[in-house]
């Protein structure tokens, strides 16, 4: 009874730099390739599209520690040290010996871990003298947390949100609204790329790539307007990094180090940002922990997508990224999971892949659902179907160490709650969710028309 | 820069007693009535409804501090301490020399502070052997916790919730479901008291008053079964005065002590909650802290009702209360503050106000939600509508320390965020909020019904 549940840091121990894993790496990610010139992509053309201080980060293949500015510092104690949990609610329900922790970063004012980039990003825009960004989002995480963003540092944000989840959340609608953003549903008919999308398929209900297609090319359409992306690149990874920096502190309060890390993973911020530091050690000092990236069935482009130079969006606007995708065209099916409805992973966690330092597990939807009602049922908190996939492979891993009659400790990224995606509960409670599993061939038909892109 | 944002508790420092403010009152509230004998009710007459634990702490008027069960401590450490934070955001906007501190509720993972209570009773149920539970809830922040807390001690539920809140706000029947309760919208087909009002009036959306009447006949006619309240009577507030107590100490942590408290009031629980630890110093030590409970213009009855015997709710089940009250058939206005719209105040806060400690100030829907916005753009963090109240209070008083050149430090109580009342939100920014401020003519006619009652 006297054990402890939670751990805080105090401000002070906030961690100050955030942690380039690349400066570790022995194979560094093969470099993305500006389609136009076939040749690895510079700062200077970064800066086309993103604020400079970030086309920098992204490239930084040298300096393992990058400062965080003291303004974003001073914005991350509005919630930050998020807690480390330890989950005995959960444990007890499962019958485990395993020690399982979560990082809960759903305590963060907008529900998710995505407000530690979205702060980073927009401060940087502001101080390099931008007054207007635009972005896409998914299920809204990533588009809540920059409209604060956007509106603690003075910017304007226009908001391209996926129609599927701009008509199954209207509540995160309402959330960027409410911090002054405008939103718009993706394919839209503001933009060349959204209409030639809504020309050919008109009943088509947007994607990740879509919506950044849009979002890069109003950007690039607007005066003193630079385009903001919530995941998939380095330097959104980067800047998540404090959350693994600060559990690691956590777990030694808690007197333990992680077996093994989990997290769900979309483009791969939440993931990377988890578990790089961790990860650090295992490049550095010869610790074993493993690491699990927990992907959908419906989209898994790390268990079952080909390594390849692809776009990072549907109209082909970004530079190449060197990734496991499934083919920049691919359309995924309606899941909740809306965050997780992305083709490809980012370079660094494609290198690490390939390096064979952590792997994808995918989840079936109705199985994240199971995990999501038990874990709220036991913990409390009703996770975001995001996050209830990084619960579903932990409760796996649980379950072995139960059948192996072995402990291991167990850390997993608490991304975001779900309280705004209670459509998703309704409709798995009245028994109306399916699992969809993506057919090989429909994977090989998409990544076959990778083949020219270099 | 390096100023401190947020202040925790270790877990050692959560408070190990709750704190019963009647034992330091000079003038006790006036006993409650039962309606039958016409005398004070005694703790064998409401064990009929409640558990014997919580009639027990209805009642006491001598011990000032009831200790926390371990079990519910345990449970507390999950969400608890609560931070409080600074508002720094807010104070410039305003431009105010006062210094604002906000208790952070909005945390527990229910979004609100009622959590605090419902583990409390739903320990005490199941400690006592009681199997079923029945409540009522309103916005359904009280409903939501004490799903999560039935689930947590293994006991059946069954909510009824406003039938206004139950169509406004569809996510919080999920979130019970998610937790496995079984949620009603009141008033229903399920009752002689709910059947009797649909039948009178067809079109009626319900109020709290209608809905604990249902819960209480629920309760009654089902075996092993108690009724579980969420906020007015005495033992509820006791619980929740866990915030006052944390508060207390971090106010100290952060080097101030507040001269003026302020949180929204519904039935006086999480304002009784705040408040109370502070009140004692101006019990005892001399204090002059101001304490304000902030109502809606439409449901007034702290500034405008009268002090009389009543019902608790509308059917006439309950005992009677010694309260300020607007008649327990009043039906408020269909404001989003769904948890402000009850007739009445406990019997503690009425004697309160009598005795001049404590006022009430009552604020108009528009209000409410220019603060509830100006507090998200300035902090992040979207209030319920009902802590809006609070927020608008704090505005007011904030903007006269501006006017008078007077630095004051100001505490309120943040009792839950606004995530689930997005609905409200939109038709705010919509232009389609109104204020309504309750004719004198309606009170009246209300409170001229009250006078056979004792």
């Amino acid at each position: 009874m006297e054990k402890q549940k939670r751990f805080f840091l105090t401000e002070k121990e906030i961690p100050t730099e955030w942690y380039n894993i690349v400066a570790d790496m022995k194979n560094k990610p093969l470099p993305m390739i500006n389609p136009q010139t076939k040749q690895p992509i510079t700062v200077e053309e970064m800066t086309g599209l993103f604020n400079r201080a970030c086309s920098e980060q992204e490239l930084n293949q040298t300096d393992a520690w990058i400062e965080i500015p003291e303004e974003v510092r001073d914005l991350y104690k509005s919630y930050r040290s998020t807690p480390l949990v330890r989950a005995y609610g959960l444990e007890k329900a499962l019958d485990t010996p395993a020690h399982i922790y979560f990082k809960n970063e759903s305590v963060s004012p907008v529900g998710s871990h995505k407000l530690n980039s979205a702060l980073a990003q927009a401060y940087y825009c502001k101080k390099e003298g931008v007054t207007n960004i635009t972005t896409e989002t998914g299920a809204g995480q990533w588009g809540a947390a920059l409209s604060y963003a956007a509106k603690a540092f003075g910017l304007e944000l226009a908001v391209f949100m996926v129609k599927v989840s701009y008509n199954q959340k209207p509540y995160r609608r309402s959330i960027m609204q409410t911090f002054g953003a405008q939103v718009i549903a993706s394919p839209s008919m503001s933009t060349k790329a959204g209409r030639k999308i809504i020309t050919d398929a008109p009943n088509y209900q947007g994607s990740l790539g879509t919506a950044i297609s849009e979002a890069v090319e109003l950007a690039m359409q607007t005066p003193n307007c630079k385009y903001v992306l919530g995941s998939v690149l380095n330097h959104v990874t980067l800047h998540q990094t404090v959350i693994g920096l600060e559990a690691e502190k956590q777990m030694a309060m808690a007197g333990e180090y992680p077996d093994m890390v989990i997290a769900c993973f979309g483009g791969g911020s939440n993931f990377g940002g988890l578990s790089f530091p961790f990860m650090r050690h295992n490049l550095l000092d010869g610790k074993k922990t493993e690491f699990i990236a927990a992907e959908p069935s419906s989209c898994p482009k790390l268990t079952r997508g080909v390594f390849q130079y692809d776009f990072g969006d549907e109209a082909g606007y970004t530079p190449m990224i060197p990734m496991f995708t499934l083919g920049h065209n691919f359309a995924p099916a309606h899941i909740h999971a809306g965050g997780l409805r992305y083709h490809g992973a980012g370079s660094i966690v494609s290198q690490l892949i390939k390096d064979g330092m952590m792997h994808g597990e995918d989840i079936p939807q109705l199985e994240s659902f199971q995990a999501a009602e038990l874990f709220a049922r036991t913990e409390g908190i009703i996770p975001a179907p995001e996050s209830a996939h990084a619960i579903a492979a932990t409760i796996r891993a649980a379950k072995q160490c139960r059948e192996a009659g072995q402990s291991k400790t167990i850390l997993f990224n608490l991304s975001g709650h779900g309280l705004i995606d209670m459509t998703a509960y309704d409709q798995y409670l009245a028994g109306d969710l399916t699992n969809y599993v993506l057919p090989d061939e429909v994977i090989k038909e998409n990544v076959s028309t990778l083949e020219k892109l270099v």
